[in-house]
């Protein structure tokens, strides 16, 4: 029996109403044959309503408790599209994600997902039922609940369309695909049809509305991701391997050597640490503590130095900024380093696209549209599919326009 | 170290002041050296919300994915109770009912405990933390969430002392205590002291506010239930075994040939089968299908027979009337019996008291109380330590009053 894994994010499952428009969907899929294995998000805004709740108690809500607070959401819509399937004569059960079989590590709040005890999930396949789990959770060795982090269900659908060998990964949501830029921003911005893996955790990682560890998980084992609208059926993106070899026809050759599209992340900050002791681990002194206080670090950047020190600049979410002033302050001193220099309200905009590096002028042209634009770039890093720059927040919207248009993502492709 | 569970209720943790008010009362207690294990329910009227969100998906939502959704109330109040409690300095830790090692049986909406498995609770406790565990609620065989009903809470804090040994249970909840009658129905009502387990388990079975299997395993463990109010320090009420022997003193005596107090139960209905068979095995051949269809019979009369046949009448709550109609028809076509009449808007109001079907005239003085105030009695049971009588609904408050007024409840016992 072919199977399928669908992923129903917060809004698609916002009301009764969509909950039984949902449910809907899936009798479709059910009753043509294929097994249905559906991750739900939690309704609408009630993840943040239970974090508002959390904080009305508590200034601050113990990790291990959040965590266990924030699964009942998914718990909730979980088996209100259960009880919707049901009213239309499918067998369907619901799972929480411990009964799901789904083991993480122990870190509240971003675990890690280990392994998947598929018992229970096959089980209930094989007696005919729609499998209905709640997202965004696991369970730790220690019989405890926790969270992978918002947007977690993309990776909790991945994680079980790997685990159960399903056929594809169906991620519903209230777009209807991958755009070449935020359309909210860009109406020109176009549909893709299908993009590679590593574009597509380019985009994730900044700024589209996808866990990048989801891509990841589909990318290292070659699950294709199809993303869709849950409101609609109109053709959406299929994330998957694209071949780029020798074989592969033209169009596709012709079409590697455009950028993909236009990410973006806002509440962006940095710090820069100056006249640090140019010697080897200073890098790892700075970073190791932050990375241990939960600070994730993006961009780095370290400048060559003139004398024997260097600085070095890097930048963090907004909302880490005055935890990573007190620790770099702190371990800056211990460094016999210098001043340290911070920075809010910034953005990144990333300008992806396989193979770019490799053709000529890519960069420049980024650079170029941006100055046009009068927009002054901060900081710069490259990958082997990416380029970004730092700017200012206010900015970033009109940086945006500037270059999909700069890099020609509103012209349809030869192909579309 | 001494143990004692706490149980609050819904309204004790109905926003986040009242939870951080519940926090301070048990950093109190855990602060002098005693090991606090505290139940909550769900807050304010969240389980109604959740009743309400499932029917407004499905008319009929299956008892499994009832229980799994209804579950979450619990541990949000939970959850919330230990954040609070950190904040206050305390080591705490939230558990859901299945990882407290609540055993229930696979019944749902209505399970009952099976055992408890107290190694992760002692762990937390011996750790020297509080440990807060969601009430109502269990895990059965097949790993699924199941519920033990409306006041399930209740049970759930006797059953883990009794699993614990703790030393004593107490109820927290939004009155002070057990009273004589309902305090907002007679003004006059009077708060008890101490009640013996079966009156507690009479009353409680026949209107007031306790989960009835709640008092029936403190009996049965000799456990005992104190009853307080969660937002002042009145002293509240004992439920415990009071000895009724030679040796007890005088003052006790006295008490137990009162009544203890007026009872009451609204949304009754009542069905009487006319010309049922007057053979054995009749009895069960009607009242085992309605059990087995989750239809909850309270009393049963059945009347003396003058030729070959017999009338039984029975109640049911209100609620499940329409289920009952359609299947006792269906039985009554079976045992070849009469005509099924049937009628709702009843109530039950019951006199409890110890010892009071050895005491001459007690009956008699309910009848001629009710009698007196024109409310006309139509049904009546008797136990070893309660009289119910079966009245129109709209007469029973006004019943309560008449009632509490003849037995002398309004009267202080000497000792008071």
């Amino acid at each position: 029996m072919p199977l399928v894994v669908h992923k129903y994010g917060g809004s698609s499952v916002a009301d009764a109403e969509k909950i039984q428009g949902v449910a809907r969907r899936i009798a479709d899929v059910s009753q043509k044959g294929t097994g249905v294995v559906a991750v739900v998000s939690a309704m609408g805004d009630s993840t943040d309503e239970l974090i508002e709740l959390a904080h009305s108690v508590s200034q601050k809500p113990h990790p291990r408790e959040m965590d266990l607070l924030l699964s009942t959401g998914e718990v909730v819509s979980c088996t209100l599209l259960t009880m919707a399937l049901a009213d239309l004569g499918l067998e369907a059960v619901s799972l929480t994600g411990s009964q799901a079989g789904i083991h993480t590590d122990t870190s509240h709040g971003r675990a890690l997902i280990h392994s998947v005890d598929t018992a229970r999930m096959l089980k209930e396949l094989k007696e005919g039922r729609v499998v209905v789990v709640a997202g965004f959770q696991g369970i730790n060795e220690d019989n405890d609940i926790t969270t992978l982090g918002r947007g977690g269900s993309d990776t909790t659908a991945v994680a079980l369309a790997v685990a159960l060998g399903a056929d594809r990964c169906e991620i519903y949501t209230d777009v209807d695909g991958i755009y070449t830029a935020d359309p909210r921003i860009v109406p020109e911005a176009r549909k893709l049809t299908e993009i590679d893996y590593d574009e597509m955790l380019e985009l994730a990682n900044y700024g589209a509305k996808m866990h990048p560890r989801s891509i990841e998980l589909g990318a290292f084992y070659n699950v294709p991701i199809y993303v869709a609208s849950s409101f609609n059926q109109t053709p959406g993106t299929l994330i998957h391997n694209i071949p780029n070899n020798a074989n592969a026809n033209e169009v596709q050759m012709e079409n590697r050597i455009k950028a993909t599209g236009i990410a973006c992340t806002t509440n962006v900050a940095k710090i820069t640490v100056r006249s640090v002791p140019d010697q080897p681990g200073v890098a790892a002194a700075l970073f190791e503590p932050l990375a241990q206080s939960g600070i994730s670090v993006d961009t780095i950047v370290q400048n060559t130095s003139e004398d024997r020190t260097t600085d070095i600049s890097f930048t963090v979410s907004g909302t880490d900024l005055p935890a990573a002033i007190a620790k770099v302050e702190e371990l800056s001193k211990e460094l016999g380093a210098g001043d340290l220099i911070s920075e809010g309200g910034l953005a990144a905009v990333s300008v992806v696209g396989s193979g770019m590096q490799h053709i000529p002028g890519y960069a420049s042209r980024m650079f170029r549209v941006l100055a046009d634009g009068n927009v002054n770039i901060d900081m710069i890093t490259t990958s082997e599919i990416r380029i970004s720059c730092i700017i200012r927040e206010e900015q970033a919207q009109e940086a945006i326009r500037l270059l999909h248009r700069g890099f020609q993502l509103d012209e349809p492709d030869p192909v579309d």
